[in-house]
């Protein structure tokens, strides 16, 4: 039982003249704990970085980077065969990219969190999880890695005592095997179901699967998408309904207690 | 007459494939005190800015960032028409993207020199170089910024006390002005004259224009470009010559005794 | 006094998962006579375009294409430092991938109109005016050219005899000079009045300018933007106005008499 | 035993400032009597197609269309996870933007001929080669498609009676199963082996496997790399061998007798 979670939310997935999602970026930083601000390969370019590291700022939220694939007609979510030494590079350059930001407004990196089929990539894969981990302890020996309980990513951090959170996707269904069942066309949900969903996460640790199942689904962060149709009353509804059952949302860096 | 004086070089200029410039990067940072790295927009990309980055601390060479517009094949020479926000929000990005690899490497970021367009924009521009130079007063507050001596990017420096490093441009000819004309096809050029000509100017102070008439010119920098034809011979004799006379090539941090 | 005119809608303008604009492109395309379908420097890529193209056939609009600076970030409306040689390769570029996806839907090409900053420095560039009308003599002797009526691209292809038409902005004013006056933020306009100013402009040949003065304004197509607000509100107003009005909205190579 | 061959060569494979490979287009041109030309996605912009594609209408060489993967970085050689629709959207878009090149200089479409890993995907995936050869057949019913002869292209291309060439790989090794051995780093070869293995090959349809095992090759179309190293000498070495072999280099479309 939870007395205090992260609740993160992807942000600045606009490009240029293009916005992503109908929800106003300041109405869902005061909603969250950590942001993790898209960083120019999928999504995001320097004048949303900088305007979304600076509401970050000034709403309190702590600042990460979600990186991904070179691959703006995608968005990030077509893999690329490229190999880990690669794949790394170009994280450590959206990284990067993302501090500087944070630099300039006084905010420095909480996290990072792999966008789309980047995520899931390092997630099956080991050597790519290694080299991650191996270089963020050289950049980066604070920052905390984001990621499914279930992954290579979250094996590799733990083994090399490097910082990391496991999500739960609010907005997301699972599996029996514990997986996330991604659908293609998102309908827009309950507000409501997806809150009650995320306090029981929160009070028993469980999450009932597709397949009717109740699992064990440990976490220290919830996610919910900010594409989500319906998206920032989602956001209100869990931090309403958390905020009900006496759980507090704070930064993940204070849930792990650094 | 000077003793000491930085000699820069423009590196990493190509993008995956594709290679700028005959001399390998090695050799060249074997002759250099400064490495202007591009980083992403007009060339460069992570994999070529991991490499040079670690050769740059091989080499005991200082690590600046080289940022230009957002044009590969333009290759960061053509102006595009954009406000000084948006410009140094492009700069922001990039800079932070290389800084990352120097911290990845052990190597902090020495200096800033946009790249091409850029460069001559900022240079005419005050209001760029006003939001420039106030930017970096937050995030890099000890990072030079390399500039033409006759340019509002050196006023503005100098009026904010930001370091700041005039360069002498060994591979292009100066008219009675002061300015660099450019050539559309550069020949291959005799590197001895050019060693020549940058002894002269750290001995004398002064260089011959286009016209035939002599010039001051103050610098702390000499810089030749590495797509120059023959730049490894033009670099070796610089070195050479300089070396000869007397005056020792150094980072330009060490040059301003930071 | 006029009893057909063309009525063209630039479409197609997002990018992977970006939309532009809220009106769906089928009710569009069900109330004007001729698409600018943008062909991917700008905005558009191969899927939006064959989606859009096939559209366009199944309406029975007339197809036209939309090429712009290379500058996705920008959507084409900064002006790039190019030569004319080089801007009209991008756009023969974009023209055949354009017409491409009208081979395979059985629908040939009507026109060509640049967009935003390509199109106003057509219009003052005669160079460049002169290279994109001697190319299109080559590669599509029948395409018609949308322009500004006060501009050189409308000069040169009058005087070479090649097939052109004039457009009146219904989302945008007029200043006396003639000119079109570009508001940064475009407000949500009165759909009732921009009909009643195309219907007075197509009656009387009069438009007010915004210092409230008429001038005279000969167009042969009628051009409102999917992404001003209120999109398919003013489309449908505007259809509404002008066939009460008797005035027929016909495609371009059709009011030309092609 | 031939009398008459295709010599095809990729061309235009730079990217603005940047140049791939050490032989000059021109001499190229003069040995060759196909070109496959690079169309802007994973090389070659528009300035380059439109030099290139008038050079090939000033040496008779036959136009190709070489589409890639949209991936300047990786030039194509990483597959992309993307779905048949995607891709052949993508080809449409190149080949487009190429026939129009041809259309100003007065040179038609020769040929398709997909790159690196497209290349390679087609071959094994069968609803891509289907719908490349289905989109063909509307667009370009006389359009003459390259492949490897062991792959689902070819077999596609023959059960719908499309045009189509196999290509041996001069410049590449082979294997028993009679695929392509790829290397990594490609050594500078030996032209004179490379053209007696060319005309052996023309003469007796064999080639000898890296097992050291001679298999049948039928072909109609002999493939060189302009980057590969020496491919000017080689490029030489192979028309020399043929013609003394009493070989004609024909264009694939007569090879074909279309």
């Amino acid at each position: 039982m939870k007395t205090i979670v992260d609740l993160n939310c992807d942000m600045g997935e606009g490009f240029g003249q293009w916005i992503l999602g109908e929800a106003p970026d300041d109405e869902i930083m005061a909603l969250i704990s950590s942001a993790n601000v898209a960083t120019g390969f999928h999504a995001g370019d320097p004048n949303t970085m900088d305007r979304v590291v600076r509401l970050a700022k000034e709403h309190g939220v702590a600042l990460g980077a979600h990186p991904g694939y070179r691959d703006l007609q995608g968005f990030g979510r077509r893999a690329i065969q490229m190999n880990a030494d690669e794949l790394v590079n170009d994280i450590v350059y959206q990284v990067g990219a993302l501090r500087e930001f944070g630099r300039r407004h006084g905010i420095s990196l909480q996290h990072i969190k792999p966008h789309g089929a980047l995520y899931m990539e390092a997630a099956v894969n080991e050597e790519l999880s290694e080299l991650l981990v191996d270089t963020l302890e050289k950049t980066s020996r604070d920052a905390i890695i984001f990621c499914m309980g279930m992954s290579k990513t979250y094996e590799v951090a733990r083994s090399h005592d490097h910082p990391v959170v496991r999500e739960f996707y609010a907005d997301r269904d699972y599996d029996t095997a514990g997986s996330i069942v991604f659908a293609r066309q998102v309908a827009r949900p309950d507000p409501d179901e997806i809150a009650a969903k995320c306090v029981r996460a929160c009070m028993e640790g469980k999450v009932m699967t597709v397949e009717g199942v109740d699992i064990d689904i440990p976490f220290e962060s919830i996610c919910f998408h900010s594409d989500t149709p319906g998206a920032l009353d989602i956001g209100r509804a869990i931090r309403k309904g958390l905020t009900e059952a006496g759980v507090s949302i704070v930064p993940a860096a204070t849930v792990l207690g650094l």
